[in-house]
């Protein structure tokens, strides 16, 4: 004998297929469903469907928009690109409310042991964009960690050769953060970009 | 500006009134579905809309069910009812394989602090279906704490005058726990119901 009829089971399956959802916490959240009004579920389901229909990638920085060319990359300074891993890692660096420059997401970094390589992220397209917008400066700003690092340190070499300035995000100890707890690598690289005050 | 464009935002924000989501959640399972496949989506918003259409409360019980009466109600014992406080305590109930009787779903308990009295939970109908049914026997499986509790005594105080047996699930030591991590209610309960080996 199945546990629920048929539509409760069948949303409880669609909500466990979302990242980190066990069958409890589906649960839940079908009885959220169940038990909430006719319109939110209605509303919710086309939220779903207009989320995957208008949804595209940005022409420019690859990012998700509606539009051909995302808000950013429409308004903002062409000459500064921050390189992401991630489209959450743009709304992560856009926190730094003083950061006029644009972005360009790589969906995903450089890793041998995943067989992910330079064709796999959007490299390709970086060093286009580089050329044609005249960009300036590149910021590296995947994450500090071995592949964020690696992924760096490769399109870094790529983009010496046409002139452009390359950086990284500096990696130290976090603001706010307890020196007992940061771990040794960290603080190494905090003690070497060690700076004068 | 906005964080992001339109039909992003709106998806993240009925995840987000799903119980125990918060922001970050939110956009995790909106970027899975605007990575995922249409076909995902839509599906999975045929399951919102079909749940919330389809699932009704069965007559007999008041559980979840697309039906009148559900499976349960239909099939098995009605002399014996099992009373609960929601629906996915039944759901609890169901891992016992060898429970064949029938349930009750309270739809709450009652709490004079949170303003619910009888009325406001499925009292009344327990006590017609007892009558009607010949209940020889309601088992109160309500929580075991406070509210279930006093539920549990006020239920069985009305049940009583119909000359129906009430019983109510064992409390005591949790098998598999550690009787050092055992607060002690439920030590002081165990010892006070403990029994001849």
């Amino acid at each position: 004998m199945k546990k629920y009829d048929e539509p409760i089971e069948r949303l409880i399956e669609y909500f466990r297929s979302l990242p980190g959802v066990g069958y409890k916490t589906a649960q839940r959240y079908a009885y959220s469903i169940i038990e909430g009004d006719k319109e939110r579920a209605k509303n919710f389901a086309n939220a779903l469907i207009e989320a995957k229909e208008k949804i595209g990638f940005c022409e420019e920085c690859g990012n998700y928009t509606e539009k051909k060319v995302c808000d950013i990359c429409s308004t903002r300074n062409k000459k500064i690109v921050c390189v992401v891993k991630e489209p959450k890692d743009v709304l992560a660096m856009e926190k730094v409310k003083n950061y006029d420059g644009v972005y360009h997401v790589l969906f995903g970094t450089l890793s041998p042991l995943e067989n992910r390589g330079p064709n796999d992220i959007r490299v390709k397209e970086l060093l286009q964009r580089v050329q044609k917008d005249d960009v300036e400066e590149v910021i590296m700003a995947t994450n500090p960690d071995v592949e964020g690092d690696a992924t760096a340190l490769y399109i870094a070499k790529l983009l010496k050769p046409l002139g452009v300035k390359v950086t990284r995000l500096a990696q130290g100890v976090a603001m706010g953060s307890d020196l007992e707890y940061a771990d040794e690598v960290t603080l190494s690289k905090a003690l070497e970009a060690r700076r004068d005050i």
